[in-house]
């Protein structure tokens, strides 16, 4: 069976993180991507992080399954292409800040009038309308905008970012989400439409049960670090060789951890008799399962806890997760051969499909290698093309 | 123009929170989501976090756009409804530990005997394959697992969880978009699959640039607080009343930012010269940018940086996100009417449809209010319900 998106054709405006993460999901479903970029430059992204053999691997893991066009869309002519290779799409992303693909020429009206069922899918800051609409955005501040800094981190850090640029992965993954269902809505009914996610908006939906405290009670709930702000014990506890994170989630679960080490003749304690109780004394409790586990290794404790059904782990590196062999086994790092720039090793597919499983079917693009099939595919013959690249369009 | 998913039958096993977003967001794209719950009990969700008028409104903000039925999958009678329900039912979602839905009756060669359209959508802690398939697993610990917590936090805090359930809801939010997917193949080829997505794959996922660091360098990040390990300025500044988040992200808007606090001057010292310069004398720079900027309001900073085309913000607390202008442009936040229960707030729609827009259809349902409902709907009459309400089956 076909993959979920085979012959479905995207033209990516997108550059940077939150687009390119966008187009690579839908790139993964079988979508034929294709990534245009300024000509002799191409995505900023190119140039960044830890390269190998000439291939940035941080490119090369966020444009796996596209293909590489150049195309200046600043020109008339390359808005001409542009146009062209838009009436044969099926889908357009872009990341640029709202307004300015109309200003580029390309409001609703127009890529109607060129393609009535295009999907045009959009990642931005904080969303097409509203006050913020024009501001610039970055990972960094939209996490603070969003509330989500505010209660990452203790009361000792203060604010505090989370490393990874959450609010670009999670507002292109909704782009991506969303552009699926628009197709299925054109699929049935006909007609393209705009989609779009911001990256506040993405990060607000993450917050979960903290939104619904502050909007039932409130009350602004404070950073807890590694603690749970309502149950105990709960955190991470100090084994022989480092720590051992545990999370006993129910009455049951802890009763069997407390069981595990050895502690649960606690419960019978007025301290520590309720969750209240161990809430209100938890820096006890925590230094006594602390005593109670330091003498065996997390190896032992992980063995015994997961075998007694209580959730627990240790924290890994990222060294030690791409070494783990439970990633192994669920192919979450891939080794890319990249011809050229050697074999680049990435993060696997996080969807998993029993009957159309996601794959590299083609690694990430050099830049406009693919600029004259592209153009050959939409009707330009030899002439045109060298036309275009002579007047520096493409 | 109808919803993406109006028309698509989905029958809801999950409970919790990984599972119940996934059908949620279903639900927001015009699912009619059957959320089937034990007699008596219902989701735990039900009975946690702060209440108003007999309705948490955490569960109220996970489980909007859905219907609720009680069903006892423990009893033979109970199996035989679920058994009727899935034979006319596009989708089943469940956040069992894997094999568990098997062990009651359902593999996947069972289902097939029932409905070969079926798509069946599993959330998971840590894949169905592998050595941990079997772990209990818990938001803190795949947080640990992943390697996320690893990198979040600073060199003083060490190792530290974010503070929202993020694997949950980032691995709902995969199995929702793989499960949509999967019906665009059914739609097409006929044929229902398994997709899946785990807690410690979707968490991967999102570590951007830090993978593709540790992967081709072999050395492991650490955590880095607020700073931005490759950039400087970059962080948290005070102004006269609190702070300033900034990310001047490229060169132009590097000297945008220091020509409006009146440091452009700087760029001629030799210490601050280069990016690797700025971020060598890190200290130095932050103090005088926090001098140069300490003697002017937040409001006066964002308003001026962003004119200026710097990418600002302000750390808001819940409380602040919630009464911020934008947000309330973006409708992402919302007053839900629930019969019996008063108004409840919640968190908007982070995907944006032009012509499809989401919308609360109905409110988190009361538990077991659609019972008769959806046993009428699949064929049982008055007499038979009657049965299975004295048998305890529902």
């Amino acid at each position: 069976m076909d993959q979920p998106l085979a012959g479905i054709r995207v033209v990516d405006l997108t550059r940077i993180l939150s687009g390119p993460f966008c187009s690579m999901l839908l790139g993964d479903l079988g979508a034929d991507v294709i990534k245009v970029e300024s000509p002799g430059l191409g995505d900023h992204v190119r140039g960044l992080g830890a390269g190998v053999e000439g291939m940035s691997w941080y490119f090369a893991s966020f444009n796996r399954n596209k293909r590489s066009m150049t195309l200046d869309l600043k020109s008339d002519a390359g808005k001409a292409v542009l146009r062209r290779l838009l009436a044969d799409a099926d889908v357009l992303v872009e990341n640029y800040r709202p307004g300015v693909l109309a200003a580029m020429g390309f409001d609703r009206a127009a890529l109607d009038a060129i393609n009535p069922r295009l999907v045009v899918g959009s990642v931005n800051g904080y969303g097409s309308t509203g006050p913020y609409r024009d501001r610039p955005a970055f990972d960094f501040i939209t996490q603070a905008m969003s509330g989500f800094m505010s209660v990452n981190g203790s009361q000792e850090s203060g604010p505090m970012r989370a490393a990874p640029p959450l609010t670009d992965l999670i507002a292109g993954l909704y782009a991506a989400f969303a552009i699926v269902a628009a197709l299925r809505v054109r699929d049935r009914d006909g007609e393209g439409q705009a989609v779009e996610a911001s990256m506040m908006g993405g990060m607000m939906s993450m917050l979960a049960y903290l939104s619904a405290a502050q909007l039932a009670t409130g009350k602004t709930p404070a950073p807890t670090g590694n603690d749970h702000p309502i149950a105990s014990p709960y955190g991470l506890f100090r084994a022989a060789d480092g720590h051992v994170a545990v999370a006993p989630s129910t009455a049951p679960t802890l009763r069997r951890f407390l069981d595990a080490i050895g502690l649960i003749g606690l419960l019978d304690e007025p301290r520590f008799a309720t969750n209240a109780d161990r809430v209100a004394n938890r820096a006890a409790l925590n230094a006594l399962i602390d005593d109670a586990m330091c003498h065996e290794t997390q190896e032992v404790w992980i063995a015994r806890l997961n075998a007694a059904g209580v959730p627990c782990g240790r924290v890994q590196t990222l060294g030690e997760v791409f070494a783990d062999p439970q990633v192994a086994a669920q192919e979450m790092v891939l080794d890319v051969p990249h011809p050229g720039h050697g074999t680049v090793r990435m993060t696997g597919f996080p969807m998993k499909f029993a009957k159309t499983p996601s794959q590299v079917r083609h690694p990430a693009p050099d830049l406009g290698q693919d600029t004259e099939a592209v153009l050959a595919e939409a009707g330009y013959d030899a002439a045109d093309i060298a036309r275009l690249r002579a007047d520096g369009v493409v």
